[in-house]
């Protein structure tokens, strides 16, 4: 029997949903408000498109999705897949990095979004893991100490989950430099570019560099994790082995999402992402003044939508996630879900408007 | 450089659409017809639902649609993963049968869908092939010659793309057997089921074995190959691993597509299935008639909608399909797509209602 580590969000959500009383969720990373209008309208005209437009779109996408966001992106069409979210195109990226580089070691943060770690395990590559700074911040030079001859991958994702951190385009040059000198892929998942509070944020495309992929999706920037639409920007001398992958996995992404998401990235103004934000700015100022007031330490995240928090000797263990729920009526992912640097601590997804409630709770439950 | 076996579907469409003359559609399994009309209906109610549908459905599939496909299977519904496709249900039966099982070979038909052939070599496994009798069936006493030790999965896939061979349970029990005896998986892809003109098809779920997955999708049923809503039903002892596997690979399938199938799962009746049969059927009658008038070889089909046809001095080659379509006007599939024992045929998929026209441009051609 082979056993993979796999990743627990869906189990901790269930424990929630199960649970016997009024419990806020801030488990899982499922957006809470609205989509764009324009997905809506996507859907409902499609409904009504003839039957050939539910047929086979292209294995790698439709082409006017492909051309819309190559256009966005500022890349060549060719270099865009379109995957079953930002997840496909990140085990597109791993799978053949390790089948392309030399090597089969994939240097991860610690703490480490757990699916990269899974699919690390799963591709039967030895995972090392760089521990972040107190910021949450990966240091190159650390990441340059960690790295040898082995490795065939580095995986990063900014703004983090579940830190918080945004990596500025300096910091990420020196990562693509690393992974340069040692013949490995660079692969950066920027699923969270669209909320980035620090001003920082730079994509790891304006290095314009051989050995980097970037990975992205709607899921969160459009609210809508179950619609599965995501890319990856891979390099030319990759995308090909990428596009077979995909096709003998996948054979192609389901049309009616890449139709409804086609819509609204044509139709959705700026202010619908900046609105999105604000919001989540004011979610974290009520959620980490009420982690002060409960007198818990946390990162003050400068992007995504998760703040890590930890509470004077009660562990970020399942057990104690658990006991949360139970007795707070706040559901949380535990840190040891993330790795060991922040076992200690818990994570919890701002995608309620509750958020200041359950820190109150907390508070309450740590007096 | 990796090169994985890629089938060449998208390939030759492109060359159809690209000619410069009307060319009959013959390439693709995208049927022609129109979905159940609760297919477009459920599309419409999902996309009126509050945002929180938007969101990850369960890794494995909608808990309803999980329910739906298990009662009408008859299976426990804990053994019933829904998948991007057949394709991806297919992809995962092969790749954690080739991790469990011992051995390294997966033995399949010749002709063969590429797309298994393409899976066996990007998970590192021989591919075996074993060619079919004169009516595309598989004889499982030739199977048992070419099975060893080194047996980890037969594939088989009935009512058969691209012969239309139909197997029957006896068939299907003593292709088990061998199966077991070599302690290899048996996956049984039966996504044509509602195309059987020969009342001999039985689902390998039949025959309650430990060592049979069976897969399916609606793409053919409902005509809606770019939804990609499909299924495998998984035996109880490799179920956790297939989702494991499925979660690290695509984190879940997308949902706007789930909700319509399912709701038109819940509300098609069996007369849309049976007209779509009798007009298959009549196309059938029709093109082999006319392939008669061009003095064709062909196997008439007994489920599936596709026939495979010979032409005395001009093989089944790419070069020669490129021909059919600028000088015929007819595209079709090479018969060296789908490997050796049919390499002088031709694919025809009955996609079109131009098909006896398609066949009067062939029978003209080959005066």
């Amino acid at each position: 029997m082979v056993s993979y580590r796999k990743p627990q969000f869906f189990r901790v959500m269930k424990y929630a949903a199960e649970a016997d009383r009024d419990v806020i969720d801030m488990v899982s990373g499922n957006p809470d408000w609205d989509p764009p209008d324009g997905l809506r309208e996507g859907l409902r005209a499609y409904a009504d498109e003839d039957s050939s437009a539910f047929q086979y779109p292209a294995s790698h996408g439709l082409r006017a999705l492909r051309e819309e966001i190559a256009a966005r992106r500022g890349v060549d069409v060719g270099r865009v897949v379109v995957t079953n979210g930002a997840g496909e195109a990140n085990h597109l990226a791993m799978a053949e990095g390790l089948a392309e580089m030399s090597g089969s070691e994939v240097l991860l943060t610690d703490p480490v979004y757990p699916y990269y770690a899974g699919r690390a395990n799963l591709l039967n590559a030895d995972a090392r893991f760089v521990p972040v700074d107190d910021q949450g911040r990966l240091d190159p030079a650390d990441v340059r100490a960690a790295a040898s001859d082995e490795t065939a991958l580095i995986v990063i994702n900014s703004p983090n989950n579940p830190t918080g951190a945004v990596y500025g385009e300096d910091r990420k040059r020196a990562l693509a430099e690393v992974a340069a000198d040692h013949d490995a892929l660079l692969v950066s998942d920027e699923v969270y570019d669209h909320f980035d509070y620090s001003g920082r944020f730079a994509s790891a495309l304006a290095l314009d560099a051989e050995n980097v992929v970037v990975t992205n999706a709607v899921s969160k920037s459009m609210a809508v994790t179950g619609f599965r639409v995501g890319y990856g920007v891979y390099p030319e001398w990759l995308v090909d082995a990428v596009r077979t992958r995909h096709m003998l996995t996948n054979v192609t992404g389901s049309r009616p999402a890449q139709h409804a998401v086609l819509r609204a990235l044509e139709t959705t103004r700026p202010d619908y992402y900046a609105t999105t934000r604000r919001m989540l700015e004011d979610r974290i100022d009520a959620f980490t003044d009420a982690l002060d007031a409960a007198g818990a330490e946390y990162t003050e995240p400068e992007g995504a939508f998760y703040v890590m928090a930890r509470f004077d000797g009660f562990p970020g263990t399942y057990g104690n996630v658990e006991r949360l729920i139970d007795e707070a009526g706040v559901a949380g992912m535990p840190g040891e879900a993330f790795g060991e640097a922040r076992g200690d601590w818990f994570r919890f997804a701002l995608v309620t408007p509750r958020a200041t409630d359950a820190a109150d709770r907390l508070a309450e439950f740590f007096a």
